[in-house]
């Protein structure tokens, strides 16, 4: 029997972080834990009504080693000794500040509880103003627009604005913050000893695509630029990083003391690090012409293309595009849809007004079997709702919706958009209009791949993985049907933590690339929808219709 | 004591008749009956499936005599030698064909079972090609557009549509039938034993409303038209008429036959009729510079001016425009939405969709029960939405929703068109869609009041009637915003009847004129609703998106 090679895949979540044992030789589990943050759960350096959310380097660091001891517990006896590497997935952009050493402020002990001196977690808001700055002075202040690879739109969620506002906010912490680092980085610089901010390797995908570092402009935009924004920038970008790694790369040996501490071998390799949805677009297999839909509230998509067709064209209206950010020698394309099944979401709750808010007052029933009713008919009003949706024909409903209902993230970005149901008549009923809004947000996607085509990025299947997947045949089926293509719902159950032991395995030589380890390792897929030739042929027509009336719209939404 | 003087006002509806007595010194219901139609409630005559509705004559003169009987029984002794006079409204379009001595033809042996030979009913739909058919005459054969004073569009339910499709039909019918007379007409013909089609008196308001006739090409349309759309019509006009009276005129006197049949003075006035909704117009106390909407499931609206105002100018875009047809001497203007209590009515039903098809399959409770909470819901779920809606202020919804829902009336009928809610997002509920529906009957409201308002026609406040005005004080408090005038909800619970009874003492020589009867008579008001200026001012900006938002749809509404 040939020798067993295991790979760990840790995947930092916004909770909590999984760290999977994996079969090198085939892609299974072997054994799992989920450790949760200690800090976080206890609601500790967050207010969310200033949208602040911070995390404790404690808090992963204690999660790093619970999770990966147990993990191994749980597996059969001797699989530690046979582990060859560990790969690293985080939530980005979530940098920190870090001392001249790359110790996280928050480990000193007079920066303990200040939240400033933790990591600006990704969902964490409180630099709205700083992401319009930098907005305003890309666009005006006559050099390069920075933002170009990044969808012309930096976001108060990124890199840059979140250090600016924590700057400004904290005089004490600016003083102290030699440099800052992504929390995918940071991982991997700790576990192999080498966190100097000067040197420790720094991922391409989060330099990429929330750090405007390109290679275009020699690496991160020029001081010149980050000057005019604020002048509190000043020599910042001399302490970060010129030059980036992709994941496939290791970022060094275990080192002795961690080796110690999470019980496997000294000196194994520890991937470079990189952001969730990227490492779980490598677990679902994603390839060149693969569309890649992670469909969850919203859907975050990426394709990769290579240089050939890419080469230095920008593909505009889309969120980002980085050679390298989600496989090695390819270019990275990022985009997305703001509200996926937030849409469906929506719709339930408009149809369950009468329940919650009618229901409860009744005075013929007692309040328990009112409650027990009303649980019953808000667990099934989805699931009846697409069964009868999936009853209809695409041209039936005589409805075109508009997706916006967050806003729009791509193509062209514009938060200002707002969602609307056209065409509406007396014979309109809940199905129909469900079947409309699950319509609409196929169409959503559809114009993202479209905007990819006209870049001359092709696609021919699409991947599904999230939570609406599995969930939603019928949501299955009209994306199909909608897209033309096969849509192939990912068997991946962790695809984050899969993607990292895929790249693990890359780093610790065992495989040449991405692509064998997708080949050794993928979970293959689940089930395959194929698009019915007549309802496509339908659907054709009908997003042309979505098209013109959001054109028509446009304008007036924005008001 | 001064001498009582007695009208009674003849209201036929779809289904029955409603005979009033009322006091003529100040309007005072003394007594009232309802008889129904007999062969009607047996669904004789009547191809639902077809859209075909028919009426016999039979039904007509003894729920006539039936109703009159009985509220005079019901009434003090001695009111019935105090009649002065009767009052006529019906339904209409609703003609029937009749032979030389003017008796409908079904009243004849050899017809007493063809549908064919009675009146077609206002809404039956059987001649919807006919009416097709006149329109692409009257719009392409080079002479004059006879439908213009009707809207510019000719409409299956009206006069000369249904006369030819029954001339197609029906050859027995088509030899037999001398003239055609509208059902508003009949009745007063009967009464007062002057049914010669040649010379009996035809109604102003259903010759000008629904079969073409207007002064300025000397009555009904051309010989020359009429033989263009088909040669069947080939000298019916000469068997019809020329001149038209309105109903403040007298179109007889009792007939001593039918003061016996009815147990009234013989020779006592009897009014020329009219339809319903211009005389429940009357009986609502319309005056000028009033828009009067009855509102229920759709919006009759009708205002009148004087020839000074209107002259022969067209309000292009109004469904008709006839001298004298509600008031003589005034111009009487009509309008109305395709849709008004349905666009809530569909709201319910869409909210109800889990109520109706998730809560009766529920296992954990039994059927009686469910039954029961799922009815109580029903019921309660529009009051509770209107409670609500009316906590929220105009501009919060961020929604503007188009009306069409069964395509536009008025202005410019458009049949084609269909609603649409614009400018939802995630935080958009039941209550807000709800307002945003509400808001949008009253934007198309005030779109048919621009319409008369371009064409110099002012409108300085509003008469609600109907089923909604009571019932909903939200949508009145929102129309009275909209429409930034006040909206008074009439206080005539049957303004059909009183209407009728009006016209009945002008005929009678009691009153001068009807507005000397409105003053003597009228009901009054039950309350009035004031425009609040803040509101006033919000809904002029939203009723600019709506105007937008339309104009941006129409085309990709009408595919």
């Amino acid at each position: 029997m040939a020798e067993r090679r295991y790979v760990i895949g840790v995947d930092f979540g916004t909770d909590s972080v999984r760290s999977m044992v994996i079969d090198a030789s085939n892609g299974r589990d072997v054994a799992s834990h989920v450790a949760w943050y200690e800090r976080w759960g206890e609601g500790r350096f967050c207010d969310p009504a200033k949208n602040q959310f911070r995390q404790h380097p404690l808090d992963y660091l204690q999660g790093l080693e619970t999770s990966i001891r147990a993990a191994l517990q749980a597996a059969p006896e001797g699989t530690a000794e046979s582990v060859i590497g560990i790969g690293v997935d985080t939530t980005g952009s979530t940098p920190a500040p870090v001392d001249q050493e790359g110790r996280v402020l928050a480990l000193r002990e007079e920066f303990s509880d200040n939240p400033n001196a933790m990591f600006v977690l990704w969902k964490d808001h409180t630099a709205v103003e700083e992401a319009e700055e930098i907005n305003q002075v890309a666009r005006t202040w006559g050099g390069t627009d920075f933002t170009k690879y990044e969808g012309g739109v930096y976001s108060s969620e990124w890199f840059w604005a979140k250090i600016l506002h924590v700057l400004r906010e904290d005089e004490k912490v600016r003083k102290e913050a030699f440099s800052w680092v992504e929390h995918a980085d940071w991982i991997p610089a700790v576990l192999t000893g080498n966190t100097d901010p000067l040197i420790m390797p720094r991922n391409r995908c989060a330099a990429g695509h929330k750090a405007m570092w390109h290679e275009e402009w020699g690496g991160l935009p020029g001081e010149e630029f980050l000057i005019r924004v604020d002048p509190l920038l000043k020599g910042l970008r001399e302490r970060l990083y010129t030059d980036t790694v992709t994941s496939d790369q290791r970022a060094g040996g275990l080192t002795r003391e961690w080796a110690e501490r999470l019980g496997l071998p000294a000196g194994i390799a520890v991937a470079v690090g990189a952001f969730d949805a990227h490492m779980g677009a490598v677990g679902t297999e994603i390839r060149e012409k693969t569309f890649v839909m992670i469909l969850g509230t919203s859907a975050c998509d990426m394709a990769i293309a290579s240089s050939d067709v890419v080469g230095d064209k920008l593909v505009a209206g889309i969120c980002g595009q980085v050679d390298g950010s989600i496989v090695p020698g390819m270019v990275g394309l990022e985009a997305g849809q703001s509200s996926f099944g937030d849409v469906y979401a929506w719709f339930r709750e408009v149809l369950l007004w009468p329940v919650r808010n009618v229901l409860p007052g009744l005075k013929t029933s007692d309040g328990g079997a009112l409650g027990k009713i009303a649980k019953e008919i808000e667990d099934a009003v989805i699931d009846r709702l697409s069964e009868e949706a999936a009853k209809i024909t695409p041209e039936e409903s005589g409805l075109i919706a508009l997706d916006w209902l967050n806003g729009r993230r791509t193509p062209y970005a514009d938060q200002l958009l707002k969602g609307a149901i056209v065409g509406i008549n007396l014979g309109t009923d809940a199905v129909k209009l469900y079947r409309a809004l699950v319509e609409a947000t196929a169409f959503g996607a559809k114009a993202i791949v479209e905007r990819f085509h006209e870049e001359g990025v092709d696609i021919d299947q699409v991947v599904a993985s999230g939570g609406i997947p599995k969930k939603s045949p019928f949501v299955m089926q009209v994306m199909s049907d909608v897209l033309n293509v096969p849509v192939r719902v990912s068997g991946a159950d962790q695809s984050g933590a899969l993607g990292a032991a895929m790249f693990a395995t890359v780093a610790a030589g065992l495989y040449r690339d991405v692509g064998e380890a997708q080949n050794r390792m993928g979970s293959g897929f689940l089930k395959t929808y194929k698009p019915d030739r007549k309802n496509a042929a339908v659907y054709g027509k009908l997003y042309e219709k979505y098209k013109a009336i959001g054109t028509a719209l446009e304008d007036l939404l924005r008001k």
